[in-house]
């Protein structure tokens, strides 16, 4: 006879939901590296601790805390903080960018932002126009929808935008140094797709987390500001959705993100919001708000752009000695990622990256940024982590992998 | 000629996803409330920010980023940090519970954990069995997967555990005084719950803000504790989610909560939460570790209870003084609600809001906690909130817009 207790939980839990099965995990691949001694990792995309402004933000912690213990440690607004809201809002106003706080959500970091816009507006089988490769973690956020996706090649030079976002939920763009390719995309495209998604009324989804990143000279105007231009006279109500984040302006720590768009998408990013969370801790909120008001953004930002700039030269001069036989590459005007591409389209960086990784260095093989799976012979690079003496054995090190590479598929 | 500009600018935007169009916005109500002076809002679930214990947290915020600047600013773990999941699952373990580490997420807060849950588990039109009428917020985090509901009346006396779960692809309970009926869900049913769970495969969620929340006497064991029994020799491999949060324990303002679950479960929420927001704020996380370690939630937790049970007590009666001739209710062991029932089933609660807005009190209708559109004649009231003496009040203001009601409706 059967015991029944041993029959009852012989039974297979209940399935996990379809988009489950079609995930990429390469983040827990990546996360195995750091179980490695003494290998470089230039795959992630981290930041450099030492520029974390610790004693600040530690007394700023208390402080508010200690002033504000209603709005640090109760429930806040779904929508953020007044005030950081009307912070962000005065930031980014310009005379033809009108914005008020009612144009401006607080996000649990810049993921959430992406995560709320593909909850707010993908339904299963939903057309995304994206510029791939693209960032993977906006594919992570948004594979829970089940969206179909299409190419939109911003940098092609018969790019029509009207063509290319027509029929799309929205298309994702990041126009500054982009995530994995650290191009930039220039003033004359970025105001073809503010035209046509007024035109077409795709929703725009501008992600800027690199824009302060900028090492050799001035951005153009924001898509949000030359969507706003077209009708300048009153508060933003265009189709852009500006995402920002202060993971690489003050620390990623504090899990804060905003979105800029127009009342109506704010309400509906409210209410996705409102499912996920229910608010951003008004802990992290007031440490921004500030950090902000103290002026210590901009009081780091020369140090963290010189930091980083002395890294790329390093790590570009060090490509150029060891893997310019088999590699091209632009050194990126800013951001935090290198972007090689090989120059024998059949070089299998999947591959690569196994014989790497017995090198000990680490580097993102392209296929992972590529939702269409188009892009397999090319590599990102991460240059603000290490140091400039890292950043060179970790090259020679990938030389010597894609030269053992060479050998095994000659 | 049309001028092109305007042209393209009259697009109207692409649609919302469809589950926007379903949803309630009564919380946006709810919050028009903080707007009138003097109204005494019973309607919502906030603790008494008196209990925050706003010093010692000030303290230990401004130590951790001091003594951690790595851990609490920079990226951790998808997973949460792993001396934070340690302790939780330390906390929680008996000699037939066995927790490590890996059968804890970090969540932020209770409601992500929830939110989780759906992603992993739900495609559109799965069946969730639901213990109703339900917390509101565990409806708003499931919406976007666009489930089916079937209810599950724990409480009746006909109940069969099995045939109510299943089918469905998980239960949901709230067997510590549920939100928003107060109720306790006994030993004998929670057993039957457990049981069933390992013999359909059905996951059964047990979601526990107000288990700390107990007023009168000892509780009886959790489902997890009890599905874990049945194979107490091993690591926990059940398909019970348990949810616990910070929120009333320190403050709600912190975002913490955590799910324990199989290590099944906890890699497949881990990859939900990759695309929800990365990870939690490591300062968050290490204010509740150090909370926990040096025995603050301890100490708050008498002086909580005794604030709230006296609350309790106040409300209950002035309830019996001025609202028996039309409502029943049991006192709540445990929890910040009083449900209480017309006797009279024709009695329109949400027509009683809309009159007790009027009298300046607020009070949350039985239809917002029904996915089902079964309860319209009940009403939740919330003692954790306002003074004893405010809540007397509260009630006397309730009892005359009762009175209009029966009035206008005779």
């Amino acid at each position: 006879m059967l015991d029944k207790k041993q029959c009852m939980t012989s039974a297979a839990p209940a399935p996990f939901a379809n988009w489950m099965l079609d995930t990429n995990d390469v983040t827990r691949v990546f996360l195995a590296a750091s179980q490695i001694p003494d290998l470089i990792n230039i795959a992630g995309g981290l930041p450099d601790p030492s520029t974390f402004p610790v004693q600040k933000i530690s007394e700023i912690s208390a402080r508010v805390i200690r002033d504000h213990p209603n709005e640090t440690m109760g429930y806040c607004a779904i929508e953020g903080l007044p005030a950081l809201r009307g912070a962000i809002a005065a930031r980014y106003s310009t005379t033809t960018l009108k914005l008020t706080a009612e144009n401006i959500l607080i996000t649990t970091s810049g993921m959430q932002g992406l995560e709320l816009i593909g909850k707010a507006l993908i339904d299963p089988g939903d057309l995304i126009a994206g510029q791939f490769p693209t960032y993977l973690g906006a594919l992570d956020a948004w594979r829970p929808r089940q969206p179909r996706y299409r190419n939109m090649d911003v940098h092609a030079l018969d790019f029509d935008a009207t063509h290319e976002i027509q029929g799309a939920k929205f298309a994702y763009t990041v126009p500054n140094f982009s995530n994995p390719t650290g191009q930039l995309v220039g003033a004359q495209r970025r105001q073809e797709l503010a035209l046509a998604a007024a035109e077409t009324g795709t929703w725009l989804v501008e992600d800027d987390p690199y824009g302060t990143l900028n090492y050799d000279g001035s951005l153009p105007s924001s898509v949000l500001a030359l969507s706003a231009a077209q009708l300048p006279s009153r508060a933003y109500d265009g189709t852009c959705v500006y995402l920002g984040t202060m993971s690489k302006q003050i620390a990623p720590g504090l899990r804060v993100g905003w979105a800029i768009a127009s009342k109506e998408m704010i309400k509906a990013l409210t209410l996705a919001k409102q499912g996920s969370d229910m608010c951003t801790s008004g802990i992290t909120q007031l440490i921004t708000l500030e950090a902000m008001n103290s002026g210590l953004i901009e009081d780091l930002q020369p140090n963290i752009v010189d930091l980083y700039r002395k890294r790329r030269d390093s790590l570009c001069a060090a490509m150029t000695e060891h893997l310019s036989d088999w590699f091209d590459w632009d050194t990126p005007e800013g951001g935090m990622f290198v972007w090689a591409k090989a120059r024998d389209k059949r070089l299998d960086t999947d591959r690569l990256l196994t014989l790497a990784m017995e090198e000990k260095v680490c580097i993102s093989p392209s296929s992972v940024f590529d939702a269409l799976g188009q892009h397999r012979s090319a590599i990102r690079m991460n240059f603000t982590f290490n140091s400039e003496e890292k950043l060179t054995v970790a090259v020679q090190r990938l030389a010597r992998a894609t030269k053992r590479l060479i050998e095994e598929t000659e």
